[in-house]
């Protein structure tokens, strides 16, 4: 029981995350946000908002990880980009395009914690170390079914960071525009570069 | 005189939100951060917060727009991409990673006003229409120079896109990292595959 309300206000904060940024969401929020007992942040998170944040950031990157080297285990690199693009087209389209990556969210916003909180500029750098390794292990992921498939380590790294960069882009114009046109062009064209990329080492 | 004070708020707003993101953005801040005396606030943006969010995001979007629109008339598509690479190089490598583009601060965040604001769900559309502007603009710009070399209009707005998103996507990434390695990597890539594309359509 205890573990459920847990996981429910980090989900619940993952989730104001991507709909408002850092900042715009605040412990009573999530708890509203989430209708669990005021009681439980202190219990639950005794370092306060920047506890909940760096679990929701951690958890946000395990819910597409996890997925994705599913996809790429089992079906190979350009499943996965499908599988990748997938669930943040599902993210988009399921809140009307209000929520966006709330990963992302961490390497824009600068952290403010709450009045009586001290030293944000460590809590800050936590966050950013956070998202940081949160993108190193998608692009990890998708890098290594490159190598598999056959791609150099040089090219494999930088087409599995274009990838992460360009839909972590991507998810924030589509959020801006209220559509998913910008998804639909950037999967077809990534679809595209690395099917070549691909088709090359057979050469 | 007066066009100064309110040019430097509008500069300065920008920085801040590129820095903190949009929430983390008061009308205080932005006067302490200018040095511009506390009465300019309401003489020049009378709509408070919402009004100079919207002009910085007008203002950002034209900081990059005009180098990136010139070096495309003088000197092409890729020099276009160099140059647009090179202006967000600056802004995360001058400020050590500090500062991010504040158009996707507006497209991660969702604005709250000033307590004392009202509708503050009519000021998020109209500055998601703003941002959806700006990417619109800088796409726009790598999608003529792409036709005029010679690529196809739909490979041509799928690559402006994906230049745009991918670039976007890094700043943000290169700013948790605290480093400028994700932008190499994703400056050579996409080096590449625009040069692949135009050769290919003199084949």
């Amino acid at each position: 029981m205890t573990a459920t309300t847990r996981d429910k206000m980090i989900a619940g904060a993952a989730d104001l995350m991507s709909r408002r940024g850092v900042n715009a969401t605040s412990m009573r929020d999530v708890v509203r946000h989430t209708a669990t007992p005021r009681g439980s942040i202190s219990h639950h998170f005794p370092e306060g908002k920047r506890q909940l944040i760096a679990e929701a950031v951690v958890f946000a990157g395990q819910q597409v990880s996890v997925p994705l080297e599913k996809a790429v285990n089992q079906l190979g690199a350009i499943a996965g980009l499908k599988a990748f693009v997938a669930s943040w087209r599902r993210q988009l389209e399921s809140t009307r395009f209000e929520a966006g990556c709330p990963v992302l969210a961490v390497a824009v916003d600068r952290y403010v914690g709450e009045p009586s909180d001290k030293d944000d500029e460590t809590a800050q750098q936590h966050l950013l170390d956070l998202a940081d390794g949160v993108f190193a292990d998608w692009r990890q992921i998708m890098l290594r079914a490159l190598c598999r498939e056959g791609l150099a380590l040089k090219r494999a790294e930088r087409l599995a960071t274009l990838v992460v960069a360009s839909i972590e882009g991507t998810v924030a114009m589509c959020r801006a525009s209220r559509s998913a046109q910008t998804l639909d062009h950037v999967q077809e064209e990534l679809k595209m570069i690395l099917s070549d990329a691909l088709a090359r080492t057979t050469e």
